[in-house]
């Protein structure tokens, strides 16, 4: 495996693509040339998570695809700083919107111009995003056509375009979310995201319209695997199902899993990703076998009926 | 992840340990110190099977383990070449044995002596093998204490003991094989296995019983997984049933799965190890999921009751 990291602004560190490249060899499958998984990990515009970077990449890399995680502008530089919840938050210009929006876009294009040497299937390229993550992927799965997108970059449109989407526990319908939310410490920790994203923690409803893909869904949109936890209390599964319900309109094929169990922002819900026991939830991780299946039926690896090796097995036992 | 790659003998490229050790952030669960899982790829001691090396350790990898892969002493450099197949092999030292079993201890050593720089728990190594990679790691399994390893290396006896066997479609009894097998190609494949190991095609029966590990299992052979497919020709389930018979005889905790379906060589059965649409079995590609479970029962990550941030959540609930 090549293990690269690109820095997509010019003196910048904190935004990056790091691209997991499968070991090339004639000795395994597709090896030059896979579908790749473009991962946005979580953090409410904040931080990038780790728990949503590495592990997930891994575990698209061990399925057979090329994985990147995008480390897109967030408020902090690093691990969110938890303390600073207590006080006003004060917006940045680098986390705003649609600093991070297009950034995925940045991604996309780089993928495409370097397909050859990253050796992916530039034709299929999912992006796949967890709780802000998801809103970043699912916001792109709506607006890669529109000018936000295509104004900003003036390329060939296709370039731009995702081959799918798979969310976990994001927020896609900002309209309507206060209503859903009880917990008071969840309420703060949004009004925070809120000023990351929008440079105020009451966004006006323009401002909330726009930063709902719900509300934006057409035949445009990607086909996308939707996933989240029904006790989620930061980010209600209505969420998710008011996506669903605006991908079914549209006629966009879909699949959505809300499990039972679990709190937000589980990741894999298995050991590699949990920092308490209560994150370990056998059942609720079953959500990547999942997606590994939906993949299969349109991003499976290029394989033939017979190899090279059964070829000339079957040749020898001709001759005996 | 910090991919490395180490030469195992000096002035030679051929014999090679490639650790594949995990993010080390305070967002991952016990990221620095983690369980390990050295692999040994198949190969019939002619190569080293792309095919079981790197998407083994990528699996492992994404269950949360530090991933190493050995490269051990076989008879070809790099791919295997098919065409010798047709003449008469003649013995290379390189490949014969004990070579590739003192390798196995090199690794095992290399990884105690580096275990913090490599962030392993040393106490929590497992040895996995595929074909001949599963006979090379079973061989060590039962011979990590006695002469042959022990009078070699010279070494505290303990840092030499793996800690769990995960062993995938071995040959391990040679004393009752040859009655095992009726396919004319695969005992041509098997004789070509004898010379690069013993420098023979027809090994003495002495030779045969020191290369069983089933005539070799003691209470000091760690607790092991096996998986094979009764369909498998080239090694035929009767070998894991042998050693599986060895392993209860002995009170060796163990567990067996036989898949009934699919050939020789599967690897994870799935499409990121298949050259061919018939090495693909869902049911089979089950064995990773199980060694999962297997795993977990003795390699769990060291994961707290409760996070440091539910402590922090909690805390600022209780001022309320």
């Amino acid at each position: 495996m090549q293990i690269e990291t690109v820095y997509l602004h010019e003196g910048r560190k904190d935004v990056t693509l790091t691209a997991y490249i499968a070991h090339v060899s004639s000795e395994l499958p597709a090896s030059g040339k896979r579908p790749a998984i473009l991962i946005l990990p979580g953090g409410g515009y904040l931080n990038c998570s780790d728990r949503e970077a590495e592990p997930i990449a891994l575990r698209f890399a061990a399925m057979g695809y090329q994985a990147f995680i995008l480390r897109y502008s967030v408020y902090f530089e690093g691990a969110s700083d938890w303390g600073a919840m207590d006080g006003e938050p004060v917006p940045k210009d680098v986390s705003l919107f649609p600093n991070s929006l297009r950034e995925v876009g940045q991604a996309i294009l780089m993928m495409r111009a370097r397909a050859a040497e990253w050796h992916l299937d530039a034709d299929r390229l999912a992006v796949c995003g967890f709780s802000a993550g998801a809103h970043n992927a699912a916001m792109y799965g709506v607006n890669w056509h529109r000018e936000v997108i295509t104004d900003y970059f003036k390329v060939d449109q296709e370039l731009l375009r995702p081959n799918a989407l798979i969310l976990g526990y994001g927020l896609y319908d900002s309209v309507n979310e206060s209503t859903e939310r009880s917990n008071p410490m969840d309420r703060k920790m949004m009004g925070f995201k809120n000023v990351a994203l929008t440079g105020t923690a009451e966004p006006s409803d323009e401002v909330k319209h726009t930063l709902s893909p719900c509300l934006h869904v057409t035949k445009e949109t990607p086909p996308a695997y939707l996933w989240c936890t029904a006790e989620d209390t930061l980010v209600p599964s209505q969420q998710s199902l008011r996506l669903a319900l605006a991908l079914a309109n549209a006629g966009v094929p879909y699949e959505l899993h809300v499990f039972e169990k679990g709190m937000h922002g589980l990741s894999l819900a298995d050991q590699a990703t949990s920092m308490s026991q209560k994150q370990i939830l056998p059942d609720t991780a079953k959500w990547i076998e999942m997606v590994e299946s939906w993949l299969l039926q349109r991003f499976a690896l290029d394989i033939p009926e017979k190899s090279f090796l059964d070829l000339m097995l079957e040749e020898a036992a001709a001759k005996q």
